[in-house]
Protein backbone atom coordinates (compact mmCIF):
# COMPACT_ATOMS: atom_id res chain seq x y z
CA UNK A 1 0.00 0.00 0.00
CA UNK A 2 1.54 3.36 -0.94
CA UNK A 3 1.17 6.20 1.23
CA UNK A 4 1.89 9.80 0.41
CA UNK A 5 4.08 11.80 2.71
CA UNK A 6 2.09 14.58 4.62
CA UNK A 7 3.07 18.23 3.94
CA UNK A 8 4.53 18.39 7.37
CA UNK A 9 7.45 15.69 7.08
CA UNK A 10 8.43 16.75 3.22
CA UNK A 11 9.03 20.25 4.79
CA UNK A 12 11.28 19.09 8.19
CA UNK A 13 14.88 19.65 7.80
CA UNK A 14 15.19 16.87 10.57
CA UNK A 15 14.85 13.36 11.12
CA UNK A 16 11.35 12.21 9.35
CA UNK A 17 8.50 13.03 12.12
CA UNK A 18 6.36 9.91 13.30
CA UNK A 19 3.29 10.16 11.62
CA UNK A 20 -0.29 9.27 12.68
CA UNK A 21 -3.69 8.57 10.74
CA UNK A 22 -6.81 10.76 11.79
CA UNK A 23 -9.67 8.97 10.71
CA UNK A 24 -12.75 11.05 11.04
CA UNK A 25 -16.39 10.79 10.00
CA UNK A 26 -18.10 14.36 9.14
CA UNK A 27 -21.52 12.54 11.12
CA UNK A 28 -19.77 11.35 14.62
CA UNK A 29 -20.51 13.52 17.69
CA UNK A 30 -16.60 12.10 19.08
CA UNK A 31 -14.90 12.85 16.09
CA UNK A 32 -16.10 16.57 16.74
CA UNK A 33 -14.21 16.63 19.54
CA UNK A 34 -10.95 14.71 18.66
CA UNK A 35 -10.60 17.65 15.68
CA UNK A 36 -10.85 20.42 18.05
CA UNK A 37 -8.42 18.86 20.06
CA UNK A 38 -5.94 17.20 18.62
CA UNK A 39 -3.47 20.02 16.31
CA UNK A 40 -2.19 21.38 19.58
CA UNK A 41 -1.50 18.04 21.24
CA UNK A 42 0.24 16.48 18.01
CA UNK A 43 2.75 19.00 17.53
CA UNK A 44 3.77 19.10 21.23
CA UNK A 45 4.37 15.03 20.61
CA UNK A 46 6.62 15.65 17.32
CA UNK A 47 3.42 14.18 15.68
CA UNK A 48 2.96 14.34 11.57
CA UNK A 49 -1.05 13.84 11.49
CA UNK A 50 -2.50 13.11 8.52
CA UNK A 51 -6.75 14.22 8.04
CA UNK A 52 -8.55 11.42 6.52
CA UNK A 53 -12.09 11.48 6.51
CA UNK A 54 -14.40 8.58 5.50
CA UNK A 55 -17.68 7.01 5.52
CA UNK A 56 -19.22 5.08 8.23
CA UNK A 57 -22.16 4.16 6.52
CA UNK A 58 -21.04 1.53 4.11
CA UNK A 59 -18.89 0.27 7.34
CA UNK A 60 -22.45 0.19 9.89
CA UNK A 61 -23.70 -2.35 6.89
CA UNK A 62 -21.42 -4.76 7.06
CA UNK A 63 -22.17 -4.91 10.71
CA UNK A 64 -25.97 -5.46 9.93
CA UNK A 65 -26.68 -1.59 11.22
CA UNK A 66 -28.66 0.72 8.81
CA UNK A 67 -27.67 3.64 11.02
CA UNK A 68 -25.48 4.84 14.40
CA UNK A 69 -25.67 2.69 17.52
CA UNK A 70 -26.55 5.81 19.11
CA UNK A 71 -29.45 5.44 17.20
CA UNK A 72 -30.22 1.64 17.38
CA UNK A 73 -29.95 1.57 21.00
CA UNK A 74 -31.10 4.91 22.87
CA UNK A 75 -29.48 3.90 26.40
CA UNK A 76 -26.20 4.74 24.74
CA UNK A 77 -27.62 7.36 22.81
CA UNK A 78 -29.33 9.52 25.78
CA UNK A 79 -25.56 8.97 27.41
CA UNK A 80 -24.03 10.59 24.37
CA UNK A 81 -25.40 13.82 24.37
CA UNK A 82 -24.66 14.44 27.86
CA UNK A 83 -21.47 13.18 27.81
CA UNK A 84 -20.65 15.24 24.62
CA UNK A 85 -22.17 18.22 26.54
CA UNK A 86 -19.68 17.51 29.97
CA UNK A 87 -16.92 17.01 27.08
CA UNK A 88 -17.60 20.23 25.08
CA UNK A 89 -17.61 22.17 28.46
CA UNK A 90 -14.50 20.49 30.14
CA UNK A 91 -12.52 21.53 26.54
CA UNK A 92 -14.01 24.67 26.44
CA UNK A 93 -15.96 24.38 23.13
CA UNK A 94 -18.61 26.35 22.51
CA UNK A 95 -21.70 24.65 24.05
CA UNK A 96 -22.79 21.30 22.16
CA UNK A 97 -25.81 21.34 20.57
CA UNK A 98 -27.33 18.27 18.49
CA UNK A 99 -28.12 18.33 15.28
CA UNK A 100 -31.74 18.22 13.79
CA UNK A 101 -30.29 15.48 11.75
CA UNK A 102 -28.58 12.39 13.77
CA UNK A 103 -26.34 11.11 11.71
CA UNK A 104 -25.89 13.67 8.93
CA UNK A 105 -25.31 12.71 5.54
CA UNK A 106 -21.22 13.35 5.36
CA UNK A 107 -21.03 12.67 1.65
CA UNK A 108 -20.97 16.27 0.56
CA UNK A 109 -18.79 17.16 3.48
CA UNK A 110 -16.52 14.56 3.00
CA UNK A 111 -15.82 15.23 -0.59
CA UNK A 112 -15.05 18.94 -0.04
CA UNK A 113 -12.77 17.93 2.75
CA UNK A 114 -10.75 15.61 0.18
CA UNK A 115 -10.83 18.54 -2.91
CA UNK A 116 -9.14 20.76 -0.89
CA UNK A 117 -5.37 20.87 -0.05
CA UNK A 118 -4.11 18.75 2.65
CA UNK A 119 -3.04 22.01 4.40
CA UNK A 120 -6.27 23.31 4.11
CA UNK A 121 -8.29 20.51 5.51
CA UNK A 122 -7.90 20.60 9.38
CA UNK A 123 -9.46 24.37 9.00
CA UNK A 124 -12.13 23.13 7.11
CA UNK A 125 -12.87 19.74 9.13
CA UNK A 126 -13.25 22.20 12.62
CA UNK A 127 -15.79 24.85 10.80
CA UNK A 128 -17.72 21.55 9.55
CA UNK A 129 -18.15 20.38 13.04
CA UNK A 130 -18.46 23.45 14.64
CA UNK A 131 -21.72 24.37 12.35
CA UNK A 132 -23.10 20.50 12.86
CA UNK A 133 -22.26 20.25 16.70
CA UNK A 134 -22.56 23.79 18.17
CA UNK A 135 -24.79 25.60 15.54
CA UNK A 136 -27.35 22.96 14.98
CA UNK A 137 -26.34 23.42 11.08
CA UNK A 138 -27.14 20.85 8.44
CA UNK A 139 -23.90 19.79 6.59
CA UNK A 140 -25.66 18.03 3.94
CA UNK A 141 -26.67 21.28 2.37
CA UNK A 142 -24.77 22.78 0.23
CA UNK A 143 -25.47 26.33 1.58
CA UNK A 144 -23.68 25.52 5.05
CA UNK A 145 -20.71 24.16 3.25
CA UNK A 146 -20.67 27.31 0.53
CA UNK A 147 -20.62 29.33 3.60
CA UNK A 148 -17.91 28.15 5.63
CA UNK A 149 -15.63 28.34 1.86
CA UNK A 150 -16.05 31.21 1.86
CA UNK A 151 -15.46 32.15 5.71
CA UNK A 152 -11.82 30.37 5.58
CA UNK A 153 -11.23 32.24 1.89
CA UNK A 154 -11.85 29.44 -0.51
CA UNK A 155 -13.59 29.61 -3.95
CA UNK A 156 -17.18 28.23 -2.43
CA UNK A 157 -18.56 27.67 -6.39
CA UNK A 158 -14.95 26.46 -7.48
CA UNK A 159 -14.44 23.73 -4.44
CA UNK A 160 -17.67 22.51 -4.91
CA UNK A 161 -17.37 21.85 -8.35
CA UNK A 162 -14.27 19.88 -7.48
CA UNK A 163 -15.81 17.99 -5.11
CA UNK A 164 -18.17 16.41 -7.66
CA UNK A 165 -15.13 15.61 -9.64
CA UNK A 166 -13.91 11.30 -10.23
CA UNK A 167 -10.80 11.55 -8.55
CA UNK A 168 -12.32 12.86 -5.56
CA UNK A 169 -15.15 10.97 -5.30
CA UNK A 170 -12.38 7.85 -5.50
CA UNK A 171 -10.19 8.89 -2.95
CA UNK A 172 -13.32 8.75 -0.44
CA UNK A 173 -14.00 5.66 -1.73
CA UNK A 174 -10.53 4.16 -1.88
CA UNK A 175 -10.36 6.18 2.19
CA UNK A 176 -13.26 4.30 3.45
CA UNK A 177 -12.06 1.49 1.61
CA UNK A 178 -9.02 1.21 3.73
CA UNK A 179 -10.66 1.90 6.73
CA UNK A 180 -12.44 -1.47 5.96
CA UNK A 181 -9.36 -3.12 5.53
CA UNK A 182 -7.84 -1.28 8.43
CA UNK A 183 -10.76 -2.81 10.90
CA UNK A 184 -12.35 0.57 11.57
CA UNK A 185 -15.73 0.20 12.75
CA UNK A 186 -16.63 3.44 14.42
CA UNK A 187 -14.86 6.79 14.38
CA UNK A 188 -13.14 8.48 15.41
CA UNK A 189 -9.31 6.32 15.35
CA UNK A 190 -6.11 7.22 15.05
CA UNK A 191 -4.02 4.72 13.00
CA UNK A 192 -0.15 4.87 14.11
CA UNK A 193 2.61 3.79 11.34
CA UNK A 194 3.13 0.51 12.25
CA UNK A 195 -0.76 -0.28 12.46
CA UNK A 196 -2.06 0.18 15.86
CA UNK A 197 -6.04 1.21 15.87
CA UNK A 198 -6.89 3.68 18.79
CA UNK A 199 -10.83 3.98 18.28
CA UNK A 200 -12.49 7.63 20.15
CA UNK A 201 -11.36 10.62 21.12
CA UNK A 202 -10.33 9.19 24.67
CA UNK A 203 -7.93 7.31 23.09
CA UNK A 204 -5.87 10.31 21.56
CA UNK A 205 -3.27 10.32 23.98
CA UNK A 206 -2.57 6.55 23.87
CA UNK A 207 -2.33 6.85 20.36
CA UNK A 208 0.00 9.75 20.87
CA UNK A 209 2.28 8.31 23.00
CA UNK A 210 2.37 5.14 20.69
CA UNK A 211 3.36 7.20 17.42
CA UNK A 212 6.39 9.18 19.60
CA UNK A 213 8.18 6.56 20.89
CA UNK A 214 8.45 4.59 17.54
CA UNK B 1 -34.52 6.21 47.77
CA UNK B 2 -32.09 5.13 50.67
CA UNK B 3 -28.78 4.63 50.76
CA UNK B 4 -26.56 2.78 53.24
CA UNK B 5 -23.50 5.03 54.05
CA UNK B 6 -19.96 2.96 53.29
CA UNK B 7 -17.93 2.13 56.10
CA UNK B 8 -15.78 4.15 54.84
CA UNK B 9 -17.97 7.59 55.65
CA UNK B 10 -19.19 5.75 59.37
CA UNK B 11 -15.57 5.56 60.39
CA UNK B 12 -14.37 8.99 59.44
CA UNK B 13 -13.95 11.80 62.12
CA UNK B 14 -13.42 14.29 59.63
CA UNK B 15 -15.95 16.09 57.17
CA UNK B 16 -17.81 13.47 55.27
CA UNK B 17 -16.46 11.84 52.21
CA UNK B 18 -17.43 12.47 48.71
CA UNK B 19 -19.02 9.01 47.05
CA UNK B 20 -18.98 7.33 44.18
CA UNK B 21 -20.70 3.73 42.87
CA UNK B 22 -18.64 1.58 41.16
CA UNK B 23 -20.98 -0.59 38.93
CA UNK B 24 -19.64 -3.68 37.39
CA UNK B 25 -20.37 -6.59 35.60
CA UNK B 26 -18.31 -9.79 36.24
CA UNK B 27 -18.41 -10.54 32.78
CA UNK B 28 -17.22 -7.55 31.66
CA UNK B 29 -13.72 -6.87 30.64
CA UNK B 30 -13.19 -2.93 31.00
CA UNK B 31 -14.94 -3.40 34.24
CA UNK B 32 -11.68 -5.93 34.87
CA UNK B 33 -8.97 -2.52 34.35
CA UNK B 34 -11.14 -0.34 36.03
CA UNK B 35 -11.70 -2.20 39.31
CA UNK B 36 -7.77 -3.13 39.27
CA UNK B 37 -7.13 0.64 39.28
CA UNK B 38 -9.81 2.27 41.31
CA UNK B 39 -8.81 2.13 44.84
CA UNK B 40 -5.52 3.79 44.88
CA UNK B 41 -6.76 6.60 42.91
CA UNK B 42 -9.97 6.82 44.53
CA UNK B 43 -8.07 7.30 47.74
CA UNK B 44 -5.69 9.76 46.52
CA UNK B 45 -8.95 12.03 45.38
CA UNK B 46 -10.52 11.60 48.93
CA UNK B 47 -13.30 9.52 47.75
CA UNK B 48 -15.33 7.10 49.21
CA UNK B 49 -16.34 3.91 47.05
CA UNK B 50 -18.96 1.80 46.69
CA UNK B 51 -18.90 -1.62 45.04
CA UNK B 52 -22.05 -2.54 43.12
CA UNK B 53 -22.40 -5.82 40.77
CA UNK B 54 -25.09 -5.86 38.43
CA UNK B 55 -26.10 -8.24 35.75
CA UNK B 56 -26.27 -6.58 32.20
CA UNK B 57 -27.86 -9.52 30.61
CA UNK B 58 -31.23 -7.76 31.42
CA UNK B 59 -30.22 -4.51 30.33
CA UNK B 60 -29.06 -5.96 27.12
CA UNK B 61 -31.94 -7.47 26.63
CA UNK B 62 -34.29 -3.99 27.28
CA UNK B 63 -31.58 -2.82 24.21
CA UNK B 64 -32.82 -5.97 22.00
CA UNK B 65 -29.55 -7.89 22.42
CA UNK B 66 -29.15 -11.48 23.11
CA UNK B 67 -25.10 -11.35 24.01
CA UNK B 68 -22.81 -8.68 24.68
CA UNK B 69 -22.18 -5.79 21.69
CA UNK B 70 -18.53 -7.52 21.17
CA UNK B 71 -19.98 -10.91 20.09
CA UNK B 72 -22.72 -8.97 17.97
CA UNK B 73 -20.33 -6.75 16.21
CA UNK B 74 -17.10 -8.72 15.46
CA UNK B 75 -15.05 -5.75 14.28
CA UNK B 76 -15.96 -4.22 17.80
CA UNK B 77 -14.98 -7.41 19.85
CA UNK B 78 -11.61 -7.59 17.71
CA UNK B 79 -10.50 -4.07 18.81
CA UNK B 80 -11.39 -4.55 22.17
CA UNK B 81 -9.57 -7.90 23.04
CA UNK B 82 -6.54 -5.86 21.44
CA UNK B 83 -7.26 -2.76 23.45
CA UNK B 84 -7.48 -4.97 26.49
CA UNK B 85 -3.84 -6.19 26.04
CA UNK B 86 -2.70 -2.30 25.75
CA UNK B 87 -4.52 -1.19 28.89
CA UNK B 88 -3.62 -4.42 30.51
CA UNK B 89 0.29 -4.16 29.48
CA UNK B 90 0.05 -0.29 30.09
CA UNK B 91 -1.41 -1.04 34.20
CA UNK B 92 1.25 -3.49 34.77
CA UNK B 93 -1.11 -6.04 35.07
CA UNK B 94 -0.96 -9.54 34.47
CA UNK B 95 -0.75 -10.22 30.78
CA UNK B 96 -4.83 -10.61 29.32
CA UNK B 97 -6.54 -13.86 28.45
CA UNK B 98 -9.47 -13.81 26.77
CA UNK B 99 -11.75 -16.37 28.63
CA UNK B 100 -12.88 -19.71 26.94
CA UNK B 101 -16.54 -18.42 27.52
CA UNK B 102 -17.63 -14.59 26.62
CA UNK B 103 -19.44 -13.43 28.26
CA UNK B 104 -19.03 -15.37 30.90
CA UNK B 105 -22.38 -16.06 33.42
CA UNK B 106 -21.86 -13.66 36.29
CA UNK B 107 -24.66 -14.59 38.10
CA UNK B 108 -22.51 -16.57 40.92
CA UNK B 109 -19.76 -14.17 41.11
CA UNK B 110 -22.16 -11.71 42.06
CA UNK B 111 -24.03 -13.34 44.32
CA UNK B 112 -21.07 -14.27 46.06
CA UNK B 113 -19.81 -11.08 46.05
CA UNK B 114 -23.37 -9.22 47.70
CA UNK B 115 -23.01 -11.98 50.40
CA UNK B 116 -19.78 -10.95 51.51
CA UNK B 117 -19.29 -7.66 53.71
CA UNK B 118 -19.23 -4.21 51.72
CA UNK B 119 -15.03 -4.26 53.32
CA UNK B 120 -14.30 -7.96 51.60
CA UNK B 121 -16.30 -7.18 47.95
CA UNK B 122 -13.12 -5.12 46.55
CA UNK B 123 -11.01 -7.84 47.10
CA UNK B 124 -13.33 -10.43 46.20
CA UNK B 125 -13.92 -8.83 43.13
CA UNK B 126 -10.49 -8.34 41.50
CA UNK B 127 -9.65 -11.63 42.00
CA UNK B 128 -12.44 -12.89 40.19
CA UNK B 129 -11.70 -11.07 37.51
CA UNK B 130 -8.18 -12.13 37.62
CA UNK B 131 -9.07 -15.55 37.26
CA UNK B 132 -11.43 -14.59 35.11
CA UNK B 133 -9.13 -12.13 32.41
CA UNK B 134 -5.73 -13.40 33.22
CA UNK B 135 -6.11 -16.91 33.89
CA UNK B 136 -8.49 -17.87 31.68
CA UNK B 137 -10.99 -19.85 33.76
CA UNK B 138 -14.68 -19.98 34.07
CA UNK B 139 -16.02 -17.81 36.76
CA UNK B 140 -19.42 -19.64 36.64
CA UNK B 141 -17.77 -23.14 38.24
CA UNK B 142 -18.57 -23.08 41.77
CA UNK B 143 -14.75 -24.79 42.23
CA UNK B 144 -13.59 -21.62 40.95
CA UNK B 145 -15.18 -19.18 43.33
CA UNK B 146 -14.65 -21.78 46.10
CA UNK B 147 -10.71 -21.56 45.24
CA UNK B 148 -10.72 -17.67 45.31
CA UNK B 149 -12.94 -17.85 48.63
CA UNK B 150 -10.32 -19.85 50.27
CA UNK B 151 -7.27 -17.93 49.13
CA UNK B 152 -8.76 -15.03 50.71
CA UNK B 153 -9.62 -16.83 53.93
CA UNK B 154 -13.46 -16.76 53.84
CA UNK B 155 -15.35 -20.25 54.39
CA UNK B 156 -16.13 -21.17 51.04
CA UNK B 157 -19.36 -23.84 51.98
CA UNK B 158 -20.96 -21.61 54.14
CA UNK B 159 -20.22 -18.14 51.93
CA UNK B 160 -21.73 -19.82 48.80
CA UNK B 161 -24.61 -21.08 50.63
CA UNK B 162 -25.47 -17.30 51.82
CA UNK B 163 -25.21 -16.22 48.54
CA UNK B 164 -28.10 -18.32 47.44
CA UNK B 165 -30.12 -17.05 49.64
CA UNK B 166 -33.13 -14.78 49.17
CA UNK B 167 -31.92 -11.55 50.57
CA UNK B 168 -28.99 -11.86 48.62
CA UNK B 169 -31.03 -12.57 45.59
CA UNK B 170 -32.97 -9.61 46.20
CA UNK B 171 -29.82 -7.62 46.77
CA UNK B 172 -28.79 -8.43 43.31
CA UNK B 173 -31.76 -7.82 41.64
CA UNK B 174 -32.35 -4.41 43.21
CA UNK B 175 -28.72 -3.88 41.70
CA UNK B 176 -29.54 -4.47 38.37
CA UNK B 177 -33.01 -2.66 39.22
CA UNK B 178 -31.07 0.35 40.23
CA UNK B 179 -28.44 0.20 37.33
CA UNK B 180 -31.44 0.28 34.75
CA UNK B 181 -33.53 3.30 36.14
CA UNK B 182 -30.10 5.40 36.06
CA UNK B 183 -29.75 4.79 32.50
CA UNK B 184 -26.59 2.48 32.55
CA UNK B 185 -26.52 0.17 29.46
CA UNK B 186 -22.88 -0.83 29.73
CA UNK B 187 -20.53 -1.74 32.20
CA UNK B 188 -18.04 -0.06 34.26
CA UNK B 189 -20.03 2.86 35.47
CA UNK B 190 -19.19 5.36 37.98
CA UNK B 191 -22.19 7.45 39.16
CA UNK B 192 -21.88 10.63 41.43
CA UNK B 193 -23.87 11.31 44.47
CA UNK B 194 -25.44 13.83 42.37
CA UNK B 195 -26.63 11.80 39.65
CA UNK B 196 -24.18 11.71 36.85
CA UNK B 197 -23.38 8.57 34.94
CA UNK B 198 -20.19 7.79 34.07
CA UNK B 199 -19.31 4.92 31.47
CA UNK B 200 -16.01 3.23 30.79
CA UNK B 201 -12.62 2.08 32.44
CA UNK B 202 -11.83 5.81 30.44
CA UNK B 203 -14.23 7.75 32.34
CA UNK B 204 -12.94 6.76 35.66
CA UNK B 205 -10.48 9.67 36.14
CA UNK B 206 -13.43 12.38 34.85
CA UNK B 207 -15.59 10.67 37.73
CA UNK B 208 -13.13 11.26 40.30
CA UNK B 209 -13.16 14.52 39.43
CA UNK B 210 -16.50 15.31 39.20
CA UNK B 211 -17.01 13.68 42.74
CA UNK B 212 -14.39 15.43 44.26
CA UNK B 213 -15.89 18.93 42.71
CA UNK B 214 -19.13 18.69 44.98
Amino acid sequence: MKRRLPAAVAACHGPPMARLDFWYEFASTYSHLAAQRIEPLAKAAGIALSWRPFLLGPIFKTQGMETSPFNLYPLKGKYMWRDMERWSESLQLPKFMPPKVFPANALAASRVALALDDAARPDFTRAVYRAEFTEGKDIADPATLQEILKKLGHDPAATIAKSGEQPVKDRLRANTEEAMRLGIFGAPNFVTEDGELFWGNDRLEQALAWAAKR
